[in-house]
């Protein structure tokens, strides 16, 4: 009963669209190499599947595994993959006679196909007027992705709950001295966030201790080095629950050098900054190009952008950088992980990152994430 | 040292086949939602990057993180992905200057390349042949990729006697009652792998007990539901061992029904069916198709391809699916999961994966995972 409350009202945001734009049929895909969450969000499917967006409004989802469809999905229409030979090209073409799509009509393909499958394409739907552009549909869900709506702002506050427990609970264990390395400190929110219910981690946690935290993103992600020992450690991680996941990050600094203590009260007095420049009507990249300036008056250089938003993937709309082409501005229901950070490659990493969700007239801190000084 | 006598032998095979085929530079690019593992391949780097690599005989890298570059990465030249804004095409057309690529010659693009991507390429690469096709050089890759070198083999024996430390492990700690839950299982594999000094694992983890085995791949891929109970439960996995993973699964049965009994059995037969069948010469879509008969006969599918080879990706060459395009043939050094598995929706699911590297007259088979019955 709840999946169609949550997933017809945004399928039919899309068929309106459809109708304005004059397309008949839209495909989405799913797959290794090519994943795609729009399936999730208009359906629940979580996993591999081809999804047909009819301006007839109906929907045919051809999913891998019926039997996940069968717990997850809400489509007007499901059909198992391998009825279309697990063939993309096939289905489609077999999806567009189904829904009886006239010929001429204008069908949209996901703007990441290949120039070679395009073609394949095109040549199995003759008849049509196929279409592969990045200004078509695709931005229009990442537009709406990004505002949230209120059972995602309900999950986003169970989400931020969890992650928010976990932050404590390992502020107490670095204090008790009961995280020694890396796999330690990765392994109790690997477990505990499953224990809690959630489906898993937006990504792999990232536990870089003083050795490895100069590293934007260390590789391997963790490893059996040592954790919150003398210096800088980072420990970056995101919760999944019902599909949304948080992102985090925390920098333990035990006995930080003057050097180290500057990385730390910049990286303080940017996210402070950030957050007081987080409102609605605000252009994102202003936010970005504040921070950089503060870093760049005092000597130092962000290697990355100073966040993005979250959602069902761990990197969504809106952009947060500092770049001539962020068009993004800020509007209530947004979601969005603020991560300013520093690395050097003697004294080691700091980055701080919660996340806040924007609200009618300024923003709410949803995570407690912090620089905890052993 | 040792990176130099891996990588550059490799980049030395495509600078042929680049002269052979009158290609003058070739695009790689490894970025989020475009993972290419040939960058790792062929110059050690793990992350972000582009590679340029000119018919000239000289790689030009250009990472995202230029510290991690410095520990991993073998090539030429290597210059920061900022250094052109972070933007591939950009960085393309730079890299035919930096290579002095004449007005005219063929420079080729990823097969992946989107097609709206492809027309900016071409448009900002005036003067040159832009390619972009699935029959170039990225299948050569994945023909010299499949047959693994004598440096990789020494990996793969390295990766495959951890995971098989760990499936003894396993066992035991099934039969003393120690793992009560997915979560458990779960969490045994991600950090005793680390433990033992692997990277991490080549996917996530999945643990499905008597309650969700039934999926091909659980979802989510572990939760809090108990594991090795009364039943059928999956533990299916891959460790990675300085880049290459793993992949095993194992089956847990406890006082397994009689139609219970009759999946293991069948998954047993046709997995040493299968062995049996892994020679070089043998073309991989008999092996499959044999396996398939002989469940069609006991009147039952198997809903996924019999295998897939392995290496730096945990799905590479040679296929190993029953489809009439399947045209790979075994050939010494080539690296192989084979997977046969049947799920059903009452009696849950039985999987039996182990790897093999083709010898010159066989199969080695270089994992032990076995159905485990308790």
């Amino acid at each position: 009963m709840i999946k169609q409350n949550i997933y017809k009202p945004r399928r039919e945001q899309i068929y309106d669209w459809m109708a304005r734009e004059n397309i008949a049929m839209i495909m989405l895909e799913d797959a290794e190499g090519r994943r795609d969450s729009n399936i999730r969000w208009l359906t629940g499917q979580p996993g591999d599947a081809l999804l047909f967006l009819s301006v007839g409004r109906k929907s045919l989802l051809v999913p891998w595994d019926v039997n996940i469809a069968g717990i997850y999905a809400d489509a007007e229409h499901i059909r198992a993959y391998s009825t279309f030979d697990r063939m993309p090209v096939k289905a489609c073409k077999k999806a567009a006679e189904f829904f009886k799509i006239p010929a001429g009509a204008k069908i949209e393909l996901p703007p990441e196909t290949s120039y070679p499958r395009f073609l394949k394409f095109i040549e199995a739907l003759g008849g049509f007027d196929t279409l592969c552009r990045e200004d078509g549909v695709f931005p229009e869900l990442e537009h709406f992705r990004a505002v949230k709506d209120s059972a995602e702002i309900a999950l986003y506050r169970k989400a931020a709950a969890i992650t928010n427990d976990l932050i404590d609970s390992l502020e107490k264990l670095l204090r008790q001295g009961k995280l020694k390395t890396e796999i330690d400190a990765a392994a109790f929110i690997d477990t505990e966030s499953r224990r809690r219910g959630c489906e898993g981690t937006g990504f792999e946690t990232l536990a870089a201790g003083p050795s490895r935290s100069f590293a934007i993103h260390a590789f391997p992600a963790y490893s059996g080095e040592s954790f919150g020992g003398k210096g800088l450690s980072i420990l970056d991680f995101g919760l999944v629950y019902a599909g949304y996941t948080t992102d985090v990050t925390i920098t333990a600094a035990r006995d930080p050098s003057r050097p180290q203590e500057k990385l730390l009260s910049l990286v303080e007095k940017t996210a402070k900054l950030a957050l007081s420049r987080a409102k609605p009507g605000t252009p994102a990249v202003q936010i970005a190009s504040a921070v950089d300036e503060v870093f760049a008056r005092a000597g130092k250089t962000m290697p990355h952008a100073l966040g993005h938003g979250i959602g069902l993937d761990p990197h969504e709309g809106p952009a947060m950088r500092n770049r001539n082409d962020n068009q993004w501005i800020l509007e209530p229901g947004m979601v969005i992980a603020l991560e300013p950070g520093l690395y050097d490659p003697l004294l080691g990493g700091c980055r701080l990152e919660n996340d806040i969700l924007i609200t009618k007239d300024g923003a709410e801190v949803l995570t407690r994430s912090r620089i905890i000084r052993l």
